[in-house]
């Protein structure tokens, strides 16, 4: 795969420096996050121009079948970055959800299947690690709500590099062992995201570790730019109208947002107006708290939700999603525990796609704003599912049913069928014949 | 994506007839799968010539980025297939666990991120279901040991088709609960896989439901021959010295060999000699038996293993997938449990893959091999993974230690850092701070 992208990409970067958000104060691009002078979050700034001459649609065609076929656009130096095939997830096309909301022509990006740890987070890590080394470190860490952290282990494995990850002590099962089998150090903190992140914020200053959501954040963040860039090409080369995606920090979308932008400038596809919907937990929405209330600034929450993976109380980006879903005509939606729930069988009935808890906010938000009139259901509209089902299981247990359990022969068989077929599903899932 | 295929490929369906693995007997492409005048299996039989006068790698190329880039070799007449972005995973070259091994040029298809359920069987699931829509079932259904029952269920209802499935009652729970999510009927046979598939085979005769691996088993197993295709495109168009693979029913195996014998006989990949190593649970080894004791012949064996998805103890295509490993020069070897939790902790520590038991055998059968010196280092090896590691999380836990748990302090995190540090990972695991 390296070879392709040898042959197609540049020799040299194309990103020049990181540039800060707010005061626009530019540094070297090393492993660091925030501006000096103004204390904004720093962000890669690229030579558009050089790409605008160098990349073209066929050129990116050409090159390996993962996100590194965007590399131009991604804030590495190296034609040999780490690639384990993350990305160019599938855009379905979801037919029996759109007739079952209404809507006329709804996709699927569907990161759940997403590799090597399914979610979108193989995106940011591929990026930071492939940064990581080209800096010189050799130990890697992060913060994280669970998906961060299955997928800094395992692309920290498959590149050799030392890696200690910490997450809350009361994350998923599924989310810790699918972190422990990679063989980190985990640390397990008695404390909240929000927590964990301070904590590993004084590490970063005490240790030389390269914390891939902190110290290479800038780096970090730009990987989800290809969620923006892939829905791109799979429609043909066109932009949706609108797009759905759950927030955390508010840097996914910022950075969907970043990304197609980008493509308009260098003249990949042609303008569009775009509006962009965030999805929240009721449980720890602080961004739609603040879109509701009309207020350009976050309070930080105390997170009380379900959806663990989408519980930031005090979103880094928060008020850089906010602006975008208002300047967009967008808007920003939370939902409850139990419409969390719905969300995510209502997906896996109508489409196959079991989601986590995030994807079932993110499909109950989409939901609502049908039913609220607030999405056109002549809009072309692409809905970001982040994560798999398979990482969250204890959220739907007790609300999927049971199977029917039969012996080994035909009657039993036919008489837990003739019951079945008497009783709705619900309650025929729950029969013991 | 379906725009491309039409485009892409003929307009008629290359596939001939149903031909009698055995006696040669020719059928109607029907729901059928055993021979009237010698019960040998039927296999579907295509127009190689007009094969190789229409597809070509630009033609192939051309297509989805999905197994139905291949659709001129698998048995559907539509040009409107089921398609879910199945198939075209990840070939990763696993340089790590290469050298731990002693191996030069060693690859990772990677299955575990099959989409949509995380297995190889949504390519034999996609193909069955299409042809199960043009035969005019509207109730398809499957006897599975789990990764099947996912897949079959999650296809069913994106194409909106009514879903009965039957699984063992002990299976994995991840298992069970990834396929209830999509709301099918199921059904909990107490019993072995073997008993299941006997009860499903009445089912069959006495419903009129399409059963992918028993009346529709012909069009089913066509789908695995992607595994055979992919591998060869991702390897530059050229065949690997050697392939390791699971063996359940056999069937895998058998059609990868396909695979690359059709891809020869249209000349879309220069002759080449493949050695085919097939992995066994020795819990439920029957094919290995059979091997090892050099037997034409497999006796059925009741399993008891850790890897719940390839215990199968009547291999229905447990005498070809002997033949072929025969024929080949290849092999097929055994390991017990605690070598299988080994190779899913090898394979995750070296590569960043998380696979599940089925997976585990292979890498496990894998390492065994190069050790008894009967894999030449100097071959390019390609190995398959064909299911994900979160489907069965009861097999490792236990054997991967724990967190460190610490308070949100920096103190505390430096305290268990020294500690970490004074002892071995694993019993550091362990330590509770």
């Amino acid at each position: 795969m390296t070879q392709t992208i040898a042959a197609q990409a540049t020799t040299t970067a194309t990103f020049k420096s990181l540039k800060c958000k707010e005061c626009g104060a530019e540094y070297e691009p090393k492993a660091t996050h925030v501006c000096e002078f103004c204390f904004g979050p720093l962000e890669v700034a690229y030579d558009y121009d050089a790409l605008r001459r160098t990349v073209t649609r066929e050129t990116i065609q050409a090159g390996p079948n993962s996100i590194w076929r965007y590399r131009p656009f991604l804030p590495v130096a190296t034609n040999n970055p780490i690639d384990v095939g993350t990305g160019m997830t599938p855009l379905v096309r979801a037919n029996r959800l759109a007739r079952r909301l209404g809507l006329k022509k709804l996709y699927i990006k569907n990161d759940a299947v997403n590799m090597p740890t399914l979610s979108f987070k193989d995106r940011v890590v591929s990026v930071a690690l492939t940064r990581a080394r080209e800096l010189g470190f050799s130990t890697v860490s992060c913060a994280s709500t669970g998906n961060l952290a299955n997928s800094t282990a395992a692309i920290a494995a498959h590149a050799g590099l030392d890696c200690c990850v910490f997450i809350p002590a009361d994350l998923e099962a599924g989310k810790v062992l699918g972190t422990l089998i990679y063989g980190p150090t985990v640390m397990a903190v008695q404390g909240n995201y929000d927590q964990v992140n301070r904590l590993c914020c004084e590490v970063a200053n005490t240790h030389g570790w390269g914390f891939v959501n902190i110290n290479l954040r800038p780096y970090y963040s730009e990987g989800s730019k290809t969620l923006g860039y892939e829905v791109i090409e799979q429609l043909g080369w066109e932009l949706p109208d609108r797009i759905v995606a759950p927030l955390a920090s508010g840097s996914l979308f910022t950075k969907i947002y970043k990304g197609f932008r980008e493509f308009i400038e260098v003249g990949l596809v042609e303008e569009k107006h775009v509006r962009f919907s965030g999805a929240q937990a009721e449980g720890c929405s602080p961004i739609a708290q603040a879109f509701r209330e009309e207020r350009d600034f976050i309070k930080p929450v105390k997170p009380s939700t379900i959806a663990k993976s989408i519980a930031i109380g005090n979103p880094a980006d928060g008020v850089y999603a906010l602006e975008i879903a208002r300047k967009t005509g967008g808007n920003i939606e939370s939902v409850n525990d139990a419409e969390i729930v719905d969300g995510i069988k209502l997906l896996a009935e109508t489409e196959g796609i079991f989601t986590e808890t995030a994807g079932g906010t993110t499909v109950a938000v989409l939901k609502k704003l049908v039913e609220a009139g607030k999405i056109d259901p002549e809009e072309t509209t692409v809905v970001y599912i982040t994560g798999n089902g398979l990482k969250t299981q204890e959220a739907v247990q007790g609300y999927i049913g049971e199977p029917l359990t039969i012996e080994p022969k035909l009657e039993s068989f036919e008489r837990a069928l003739e019951r079945a077929q008497t009783l709705d599903r619900l309650e025929w899932q729950q029969v013991l014949v």
